[in-house]
């Protein structure tokens, strides 16, 4: 479909968006009605949602629509895996400058309904306005299937810290886009489209996780919320990770540390989770650390220096 | 609390906001981990999401962040309402600029949470970012009891058109707000916080209602939503509505006409449903018209005028 979004006019733009999504799943009443209604065969509904804003969550210049669509669902799709459910339905909230091509538009609903087919979620509803830049406002709904959440809150001392995907990937493909750079793709990929591991962390929720968050904004920030909420202390090794290659030669090019990246960067979306003695941790994870009696977090049983994680108002 | 947010910080104005919503009601899991948890007792979930940006939905020159905090929860609790549910929670995405007065987001904070108090619900977690203007996206989840969801589907040749609640109050409001104007006090009122009637709106969906909606983007293209999806034809007559006297006292002012008002002004959040000729009206409901075999949509037997509601693309 060629044209702007203002030729379509607000009605005729979500017939365009809805034709994009297939039904099923747990959708009972998709979008066109004052609300939509999905299953909820637990009894209770996880729920989450999160804005990404044009020029601060990503780019037009750095990231496709089908880019923008893939990361705006895998970064709710994976908070709702993070608490041991398996996502459901996601609204979809957007808001779109007049003179943005439709193209752009159908390649971002493409992109949010192939990220929700990783995980069998449908795209259920939701609401679409102008504005001067493209915001994105998405929930996510999911059913724990009659398990308990796994929270922030339940780590104890004993417990081995565990990780699913990749660290600093996103944040070095992000530096490597700043400066112009094309390379390595792997990397810039990263940025643009992250692929949390879903399955692994439904297998860590599953092998009986005690605590365990998605890594959003950074490991050390996210592993302290941990700390915080359980009331323990978390200290990881940095022997543990594996610094992969194109980490290694984006550092090497950018003059760059890659552990920091890997302890520091937002935006992949792994799972850190933390299992208890008793718990064998599944295929595709990694033991990083422990949790101990105290306070924080420590890496290599130090703290580590100017890592506070992502505020939005520290970068503004 | 004195201050601008980015004072405060991402994290910093989290726990200020949260710290002024209860928690009850259908929430197991609250603020602070990667989802909220709630109850959904029926087994199903109703979900519906709203944008509001400021300059286009509200401008913090006419409402106070009370105000605004109170409308945005309004417009989504009443969709919730509107497909027979009651709702249960909401989700908050905030993006703030840094120089906003704390003040003004916790009084925010205050509106979102009175006005689900009105209902019962509980606001159950969200998403804090930062951006040039305030921009607010709300999701609101409701709880069908075991009942069938109100659709817009529903309509059928001989219900009766049955209202709840005032119309035309905030678009009159809206346009003394433009000129300058300092009263009358109602409708000014009625632009910065409109007030559904949730217990009519719950009561007409227990009546036996075939099809409801909220009106929100103005009475007449909301009952064109209602014969679209219901294959019926809307007949309404104008002598049906009570045009009240601070509407008629503000048409004089403006040299408008109240019944446009009455007909096209959106964001009273009234409820518009349809009832078989076997349910009675339930109390402080209004007839306005018939539902009859055709399509579109009639007043006093005729189309209206230039009258096609809001479209955010065609008022830039």
């Amino acid at each position: 479909m060629t044209g702007v979004v203002a030729d379509l006019g607000e009605f005729g733009l979500i017939r365009a968006i809805t034709a994009r999504f297939p039904g099923g799943g747990e959708l009972l009443i998709g979008p066109g009605d004052d609300a939509a209604l999905l299953a909820a065969p637990d009894g209770r509904v996880v729920a989450t949602t999160d804005l990404l804003l044009e020029g601060r969550h990503f780019r037009r210049d750095y990231s496709s629509g089908y880019d923008v669509g893939r990361k705006a669902a895998a970064q709710n799709l994976s908070d709702v895996v993070a608490m041991g459910a398996r996502p459901t339905g996601l609204l979809l909230g957007l808001a779109a400058p007049g003179d943005l091509p439709v193209a752009w538009v159908l390649r971002l609903a493409d992109g949010l309904r192939d990220e929700c087919a990783e995980v069998g979620a449908v795209i259920a509803g939701g609401d679409v306005s102008s504005a001067d830049r493209v915001i994105l406002a998405i929930t996510a709904l999911g059913d724990l299937g009659g398990a308990e959440p796994v929270r922030r809150s339940g780590a104890r001392p004993g417990d081995r810290v565990v990780l699913a995907g990749r660290l600093g990937w996103a944040q070095a493909g992000l530096e490597l886009l700043g400066v112009g750079a094309d390379g390595p793709t792997g990397l810039l990929d990263a940025h643009r489209r992250p692929e949390p591991p879903y399955a692994a962390g439904r297998a860590l929720a599953a092998a009986g996780a005690s605590a365990m968050c998605d890594v959003s904004d950074g490991l050390l920030a996210d592993v302290g919320h941990i700390a915080t909420a359980s009331g323990v202390r978390v200290e990881l090794r940095s022997a543990a990770f594996d610094i992969a290659e194109p980490l290694r030669a984006a550092a090497e090019r950018l003059a760059a540390d890659p552990l920091r990246w890997v302890l520091t960067g937002g935006d992949d979306n792994a799972f850190v989770a933390c299992l208890p003695p008793s718990c064998a941790p599944p295929a595709g994870t990694r033991l990083i650390g422990e949790i101990t009696e105290g306070s924080g977090v420590l890496v290599d049983g130090t703290p580590y220096e100017g890592a506070q994680g992502w505020d939005h108002y520290r970068h503004p």
